[in-house]
C-alpha cells in the first residue's frame, strides 16, 4: 500500500460516525480488502473448525483463511498442531484444502517430509551446509476453547485468548462439544463483504421479514426492540418474554448450566458475547417444530428445554448449542465482495443417522436461513457499491450489537493504524 | 484516483489529435473508465428507457448504469418518478433490475417502505431521535423528450437538456412513441469500451463489408463518400441519392414531419443529433424486402414511405423512427472492455403479434447487424490493447461523427479536469 | 507504473538473494508481471512457433504474445515474415489466433488491405492527404534457428541472437525440423507464473515422485545428484551413467552429430543451452517403451538410439529432438498467475498417421507429464501466495538451472530498471 492509500484510509476510520454503518470504502475497496486481511484476519484469533475435525492422531484438517493455507493436524500425543501450508523448500502447498489423515506432512514436489512436529525428517540433494533445523514448518498459533479451535496467523497473538478461555468453558462444557461427531457441514459463497455478513449475523430486525423457518423457535421480542413503539399488547408479550429469559436463566443456572449475559465485545482484541436465550414453543431445538432432533443429547444436561446458548465472537463466528445438536458458523473472507460462510452440524457422537436423527430435519432451518441471509448480504453490497449509498443510522434497540461489530472494527484499525 | 493517475490522465487529454482516433488508454485504462463513469455518465443526460416500459400507475423498471441502480416508476398521478435504487437505513439495493409492478418501495432487508413520491412511509424501532423525513429516498434527475427516458445521477444536470427538448419534441411528435408497445427487447454485451460501441454506430464505412441485412435498407452513399474517388458512373448515382434526399426531405417537411438535419454534437454537454433519411426500394422500414413489418402505422402520419428518422444523443444512445415502428439502442458500460447494448422495438399499441406482425421480420435486420456490430467492436477493443495500437487517422468523408464523438468526450473530460 | 511502485521493484531485485527462489512478489505481483511482459518478454527473443506451421506461400499463423498479437505469414519468395495483427486504420485485430491462408491481410472492420509484405495496398475515403506509405503494417523482428521461430517486439531486437544461431544450426540441423509436419499440438493452461513454468522445467528433481511416465526413458541420475548421499550401489550406477553420457556422445559426435553441452545461459540477453543425453533402456525416444514412435526418421542421421538433444531458451522455451520425432514446447503468459504451455509434436513429412505412427504412443508420455507439471505449478503458485511464503534454498546438486534461470531473470531486471 502506498503512503497516500494510508493516509485516506486512516482518515476513513477517523472520520467514522457511531450509530451510523460504515462508510462504503469498507465494504467495497481492495485496498481495505487487504488491510483487512492483514490487520483483522491476520492479527486476531480466527475461528476456523471443531476437534471432532481432528478427532483422531493423524487426522488433518486443511483450512485456507485468504491466501493463507494452514494444516491443523492431531499428533500422537493427541495434541492438536498447526502449521502453515507452505514448503520450505521451494514454498509448493503441500496438502490441499479439506480433510486427510497422515502419518508425516509430504510435499509432493520434490518429496521433503515433516513430521507431526513440524520438523524437517526427510530430504535429499541439499549439500553440506544445508540446515534442516532451521527448515521445519512454520507453526501456527492454536488454542482450543471447548473444543472450538481458533487460529491466529500472527507470530504475536492477542494474549486476551485466556480471557475468553476462562470465561467461555464453564459454558461450553456441559454441551460436550469435543465428543461430539459431525452429522453435516455446509459452505455457502455469500457474494458481499465480510463486514456485511458479521453485520447481517448481530441482528434479527431482519428475521421477521426474511426468515419465516428461524422465527418458529425465535421469540419475536428475542433481539430487541422499541419499547415506544408497542400498543398494550404489545407490552403485555414482551414483559411476558423478559419474565420468560429470566425465569429460565435463573432455572438453568441453579442447575449448574451457565447462562448469564457476558458481553466483552468492544474495547478488546479478542471481541466475544454469550448467552442463553430460551427457544419459543418446547423450548428444544432450531427445528421446525421447535422439537429436538435427535433423540440422543449431545451435553450432559438432561434438561431437554435447554434453549440455545449462543456465543458470538469477532471478527469471524457465531455458534448455537442446544440439548440435541451444536451449530457452529465460521465466515472466511474470499475478496471485498465475497465470504465463505461454513456451518457445522453436531450430534452426540453415538447418535446414527436414520435412527437417532433425520438429517433434513436437523439442517432445515439453517440451511434455509443461511440461503436468505447470503440474499440479503448480497443487496447489501450491491447497494455498498453504489455511488448513491452513504452511511445509514442503526437502529438503538435492533443493532445494538451490529454497532459493537462496526466500533470493534474501526477500534481495531486504529490500533494497527497507530 | 491519486495526484500522479490524474496528471498522466490530464496529459492524455492534452495531448489528443483531432481527426485521429484516441490514445489506447481511454479505451482500456481501469482507471479512465472509473473517470469516465463519475465525469461522463454521472454528469450528462443519459438515454435509459422509454416511456411504454412504465406505461401505468405503480409500474417500475429498475436501470442499472454502472455501479448505480436507478427506479423509474409511474406514480398514481401519471408521473414518472426516479430515485436511486438504496435503502437509506443500510443501503440494500431495493428492487432487482428490470421491469416490476409496486405500490411502495419496500425494501426487503428490514422492510423500510418508501412512497412512490420517495417518502420513508414506514419503519420500525428507529427511536424518537430519527428523522424520517431526512431519509427519503435521494430523488434522479429525469425528463422525457418525445417519450424518450433520459436520467441525469448529478445533482447539477446540464440544462441544456432544455435546447434538446426544444427541438427534438416536434420532430418525435409524429411517431407517437408515448402511445407504442414493446414488441422486444433485447440485450447484447458488446465485449468492448463503450467509446468503441459508439464510435462503431458513428460510422457506415464498416456497413458495406459486414452489414448484409442492414445494407439493403440503407442507400450505399447514405453515410458519406469520397467524391474524387468516384468513377462517372458512382458521381451519377451519388447524385440521383442526394437528390432523392433532397426531394424526400421537401416532401416530408411540407406534409408537417420534421426532418431536416440539426447536428448539435459538440460544443455542449447534451449532444445530439437528427435527421430523416429515405430507405431504398419501397422506401417504408429496416427490414429484409424495405416494406413495413407492421400493417399498422406506429405514428399519425399515412405515408408509408416515411425513410427513418435517426436520432442520435451523446454519450450513449441511437434511435429510429419509422413509419411502421420505432427502435431504441442505449449502450450502457460495464467495464473499461464490456458494453451492454439495449435495442428496444416499438409498435402500435393496438398491433397485435402474429396478426399485424410477424416478431421475426420485424427485428432480423438489426439482432443481425447488433451481432456484426458486437464482433467488429471485439476486435477493436483486442487492437486497443495491443501495445502495437497507435491513433490512426479516421476518414474525412465517412467518419465525421466519429470525430465529432472523440472531439465532444474530449471537450467533456477537459471541462471536468480543469 | 508510478515512481513508488518502480522503486519498490528495484529494490526486491536488488535484494534477491543468490541460490534462493524469489521474492514471492516475483511470482504474484501485477504490476511485476506488466514489467515482465514488458522487458522480458517485450524486449527479448521469444520462441513461438517452428516453420511447418507456415509451411507454403500464403500458409499464416497468428500468435498472441501478452496483449500482443502477432501474424506470421510465408510470402510468395517463401520468406517467413511477421507483422502486428493491428490494422493501421482504426487498430483493429485482423485475423484470429491460429492458422489460416492468405492471399492478403484483410482488415474486416473497413476492408483496409495489406500484401504480405505489410504495404497498404487497397484503402477507400481518405483524402488527398492521407498517405498510405505511412501506413504499413508494424513489423516484428523475426528468426528462423534449424526451423525454430523466435520472434522480438523491440525494435531493438538483442543482438546475441546470432550467436545462438551460430551455435544451434548445426546442432539442430541433422533432425530436418524445416521439413517436419505436425503430428499433434495442445495446449495446457497452467494456474501459476511463467517463471514457476520456467523454474519446473529447468529440473528433475521433481521427476522421481511426479512423473512416473516420463522417468522410463529419463535415466535417474540425468539431472544432477548429491554425490556425497550415496552409497556404494548408487555410486557405481552413478559412474554407469557419467560414462555412457560420455561414451554416447563421443559416439554422435564422431558420426558428425553434434551433441556436447553447451551453456549460455547467463550473462547474456539471450540464455539458451544445449545438450544431446541418452535415453534410457533402448536410447530410442520419449516413449512408454523407449522405442521410437515413428517408423520415420524424422532426420538424416540413421542411428536410432540417438538419445535426445534438449535445447532449452530464456525467457520460455524447451525442445527435444531425437531420432524419430521433434517435441517443442513455448509458455507464454496469460497473467501474474496463468500461462499457456504450448505443445508441438513434429515428424517425418512422409509419415503417415496410423501407418507409420500411433498417435496416442507418440503423445503420451509428454501430455501425462505436461499435465503432472501443471499441478506441481499450480501448487507452487498457491504457496508463493500465501503469506507465509518465504524465498527457499535450491538443491546445489539438482536445481543449478533453476538457479541460472533465475539469476539470469534478475540480471535482465537490473539492465532493464538501470
Amino acid at each position: 500500500m502506498t503512503a497516500d492509500q494510508d493516509k485516506s484510509i486512516k482518515s476513513l476510520v477517523e472520520q467514522r460516525i457511531p450509530g451510523k454503518s460504515l462508510d462504503a470504502a469498507f465494504y467495497t475497496s481492495d485496498d481495505i480488502f487487504k488491510l483487512d486481511m492483514r490487520e483483522i484476519f491476520g492479527r486476531h484469533w480466527i475461528f476456523v473448525a471443531v476437534e471432532p475435525e481432528v478427532a483422531e492422531p493423524g487426522d488433518a484438517l486443511v483450512v485456507n483463511v485468504g491466501l493463507s493455507s494452514v494444516i491443523l493436524v492431531r499428533d500422537d500425543n493427541g495434541d492438536i498442531r498447526a502449521f502453515h501450508n507452505v514448503c520450505r523448500h521451494r514454498g509448493a502447498r503441500m496438502i490441499p484444502e479439506g480433510a486427510t489423515m497422515i502419518g508425516n506432512i509430504v510435499c509432493p514436489y520434490h518429496s521433503w517430509t515433516y513430521g507431526l512436529d513440524g520438523k524437517l525428517k526427510f530430504y535429499e540433494h541439499m549439500g553440506a551446509e544445508f540446515k534442516p533445523g532451521c527448515n521445519s514448518l512454520k507453526p501456527v498459533a492454536l488454542r482450543s476453547i471447548g473444543g472450538l479451535l481458533f487460529i491466529c496467523l500472527s507470530d504475536n497473538p492477542p494474549t486476551d485468548i485466556d480471557d475468553m478461555a476462562r470465561v467461555m468453558e464453564p459454558y461450553l462444557a456441559p454441551h460436550n462439544l469435543r465428543e461430539a461427531r459431525i452429522a453435516h457441514q455446509a459452505d455457502l459463497i455469500e457474494e458481499g463483504n465480510w463486514k456485511l455478513t458479521m453485520e447481517n449475523n448481530r441482528e434479527c430486525y431482519h428475521c421477521g421479514p426474511n426468515h419465516p423457518e428461524l422465527t418458529i423457535p425465535l421469540f419475536a421480542y428475542g433481539f430487541g426492540f422499541s419499547p415506544t413503539e408497542l400498543d398494550e399488547q404489545g407490552r403485555a408479550e414482551a414483559q411476558r418474554y423478559t419474565d420468560l429469559v429470566d425465569a429460565s436463566c435463573s432455572r438453568w443456572e441453579g442447575a449448574g448450566v451457565p447462562s448469564r449475559e457476558v458481553d466483552e465485545l468492544t474495547g478488546r482484541p479478542t471481541g466475544f458475547r454469550t448467552q442463553r436465550l430460551p427457544i419459543d414453543q418446547s423450548g428444544e431445538s432450531y427445528t421446525m417444530d421447535t422439537r429436538a432432533a435427535c433423540r440422543i443429547p449431545v451435553g450432559a444436561v438432561q434438561d431437554k428445554a435447554l434453549g440455545a446458548l449462543s456465543f458470538w465472537t469477532q471478527p469471524n463466528s457465531w455458534h448455537h448449542f442446544m440439548g440435541d445438536h451444536i451449530i457452529t458458523f465460521t465466515a472466511l473472507p474470499l475478496s471485498a465482495n465475497r465470504t465463505l460462510v461454513r456451518t457445522t452440524w453436531l450430534v452426540h457422537k453415538d447418535a446414527v443417522e436414520g435412527v437417532d436423527y433425520d438429517l433434513e430435519r436437523l439442517t432445515e432451518v439453517w440451511k434455509a436461513t443461511n440461503q436468505q441471509d447470503a440474499d440479503l448480504v448480497a443487496i447489501a453490497q450491491q447497494g455498498a457499491e453504489d455511488p448513491a449509498y452513504e452511511p445509514g443510522f442503526y437502529s438503538p434497540y435492533t443493532e445494538g450489537l451490529v454497532e459493537k461489530f462496526a466500533a470493534w472494527y474501526i477500534e481495531r484499525l486504529k490500533d494497527s493504524l497507530a
